[in-house]
């Protein structure tokens, strides 16, 4: 511990200057205009991986964008870890909300502020640098390999095919990820349950051009009218999904799981005051942990239509259109859920508007046991490092392509997450604490050590 | 008439080159950065209206944007017409649907494309082109007046208190208005009804960011999610109004007229071809001339909320909004409206939210009695240029300063329109037939004629 200790903080400067060169990359998977910031962004990531000390970095082609794969082989006989990440991030509108420019890093407060400063790029780069303090320390206990990828956050497309032609190459006993979020600085956590998604865009068109709402007002099926009737139909005054067999596939948990998961450390205050509301809203029935952690969900992502300026524009719009997403649980699937959804929305339609419902993307749920080595060891890691033992937590969040891997490679993953819920990933101002970056460089080599230990034994 | 036709033969192209100058300049009141355009508009009427022959045209001082107002005197004994017009035009927004750029005007298949071509620049101007034919002609048969203004599009908001403040400058017998459409080219009509309007701005705000919609969806009301749910309260299922109190104060038109009503020419057919819908949709009971002449409406005019580029951001949007019209009929006051709605939306806010409501605009609807002798004289011009006697509309659109003008003036208008539904005001490619621009420069000294006549008969 200690040696690792002091390698990190004689190498604090270096590992924050290399991870903003990383983040000044914007690799904005979603934006086919950031297309040559994407092969930057890998390009960088593979340099380093080298210097870190793999014995092979590439940057392989998918259908879409490429995938960093590393390894280094120190003994056969030894376990085999393989580090996922991404390096793609999310877009950044809207801008004026970013209080620094999303891609100019700096630190304010201790934190790292940037896109990606967590997601993922922050959280990825502590892999990179607890390998290279290994291998620099000559304590590298088994094998590695990394596959870091630059779609996750438009939902992966390309990745599970690129894993199943490459089964071989992607051989390990556990996938280690860092993509996910702890309770507090001082209470860590690993995530054990994911939720999936089910992604949709529904545009509605009425009259073939926008028209006069006072010449046609009244006459004719508004397309933004109809697709708030549309919305308004997808929930009830309980906040239920109102789509027919919705709920179908949704697993209950036991009232003895419910109680368990209660006990997990959670102040509903501070949680509010940390995203500014007054009032925690959603099914009845269910507890705030329990509505992100084991219910399904139904969300506008975006909605647009009409004129949107200043003023008063006297306008009967031609489209509408909004995105929508579901959050899954385990045992349901977003291809089913898809269709339920747009069969709903065909249902509802209303007289003089047409509906195009599509689906962008979708992913499965995940539950990690606690009863695995992998988790052992994370739970060890932590505790050498924290102080504490972690406590298991289910993510509202989803990483769909950790289903795809137990389904296509047959490899349980760890999530083994640092960030914070007040990163604000996804949002403007995005940040990463600097105590957290460093913190998960020093207990990603004690999970090495434990995982392989306790593998062997 | 013969003489007239052949002015308007002979000036063909200097008409069209005169208006093609105005309709180049972006006189867009709703957008501050346009304001230097607005004055280069006002001073280019001025210069035209003296050019055609006003004693004096001067640009006038409002709280707002500049009032053109011009006279000029023939006879004290003469009756006295009032022109009223608007300089401005509405937003262009989608830029990307015109075929020609909006502030380039150009002739094609016999229109003028252009912003502004029909509404009002374009039916404005042919009142300054048929004042300077009667000017050159020397048959100039009664005193005019000008009061061409700058914020129609914005609801009027300073021209009743410019009104209020010169009365005796703005006496006359009539005011003639064009800024209204005719129901077909061999179909002259004149408008005898207008629609009020109440035009609401509405405000949803939740989390204090925008969230991941992961770590949070399901537990957090959803802005995007709560606006829709409200805007669909306003209207039921038969596509009434349901804002307790909407219909309180609407006149129900008696069968008789409704009957009469039904003989106006109307091809619902040609009418639903022209916008491309495949059925008409609107409050059961009703025709579709019904619902837009004598029934009140409510539509969404724009709508806009979280994430609205390509791809899938997965985000909980932390505010969504809305600009929300309804049109009114005559006897609904707009001030009244907007509070109900206002008390409406209060009722109906889901929890978890906040809500901004604010009024944008409002106006009150008019009436047009067709006993006047304004009336008989407009019916007679077109007559004499159409070779048939128009037919008396109700348009669903407003023209809210009209009822402002009978209340603080004491002066009743007539709404000689040569517009054409298809003319796509407030649209994209909007147009004016050269057809409809040059007869009504014909049309207009014929009514100057009869209306002195038989103002002095």
């Amino acid at each position: 511990m200690e040696q690792i200790r002091q390698y990190v903080d004689t190498n604090r400067q270096k590992f924050l200057d290399e991870l903003f060169e990383l983040l000044r990359i914007p690799s904005i998977s979603a934006r086919p205009g950031h297309n040559k910031d994407m092969i930057a962004a890998a390009e960088y990531i593979r340099g380093k991986l080298l210097e870190a000390g793999a014995d092979k970095a590439e940057v392989m082609k998918t259908d879409g964008h490429d995938v960093i794969f590393a390894e280094k082989t120190v003994d056969k006989a030894a376990p085999t870890v393989l580090v996922y990440g991404h390096y793609d991030v999310q877009p950044v509108e809207p801008l004026d909300l970013w209080e620094s420019p999303p891609f100019k890093p700096e630190v304010r407060d201790d934190k790292i502020y940037a896109r990606g400063a967590d997601d993922d790029k922050g959280q990825m780069f502590m892999h990179i640098k607890a390998f290279e303090l290994m291998n620099r320390l000559g304590t590298l206990p088994c094998n590695v390999k990394f596959m870091i990828e630059g779609e996750e956050e438009i939902g992966s497309p390309s990745l599970k095919k690129f894993c199943a032609s490459h089964k071989d190459l992607l051989k390990a006993d556990v996938i280690l990820i860092s993509d996910t979020t702890m309770i507090a600085q001082d209470i860590p956590s690993i995530t054990v349950g994911l939720r999936g998604l089910a992604y949709m865009e529904v545009e509605v068109t009425g009259p073939d051009r926008d028209l006069h709402s006072g010449l046609y007002g009244g006459a004719v099926m508004n397309p933004v009218n109809a697709l708030a009737k549309m919305i308004a139909s997808l929930t009830d005054t309980n906040n239920r999904i109102t789509i027919p067999g919705f709920y179908d596939d949704v697993l209950e948990v036991s009232d003895e799981e419910r109680n368990e998961m209660a006990k997990t450390p959670f102040d509903i205050e501070e949680w509010k005051e940390a995203i500014g509301i007054d009032r925690e809203v959603g099914e009845t029935g269910f507890s705030t942990t329990e509505r992100t952690g084991i219910r399904p969900s139904l969300d506008v992502n975006g909605i647009w239509g009409g004129y949107t300026g200043e003023g008063a524009k006297t306008v009967l719009p031609a489209k509408a259109c909004a995105k929508i997403s579901m959050r899954l649980v385990p045992n349901q699937n977003s291809e089913k859920i898809s269709e339920l959804f747009a069969r709903h929305i065909d249902s509802v339609v209303p007289e003089g508007v047409t509906v195009k419902v599509k689906s962008l993307h979708g992913g499965e749920g995940y539950i990690s046991p606690i009863n695995t080595i992998a988790y052992q060891a994370a739970s060890k890691a932590c505790e050498a490092t924290f102080g504490k033992k972690p406590v298991p937590v289910r993510s509202g969040g989803s990483i769909p392509i950790v289903a795809d891997f137990e389904e296509v490679l047959g490899i349980k993953s760890i999530l083994l997450g640092f960030g914070l819920e007040s990163d604000a990933i996804h949002s403007p101002n995005e940040n990463y604490p600097l105590f957290n970056f460093y913190k998960g460089i020093e207990t990603i080599p004690v999970f090495y050590k434990f995982f392989t230990e306790m593998s062997k034994g």
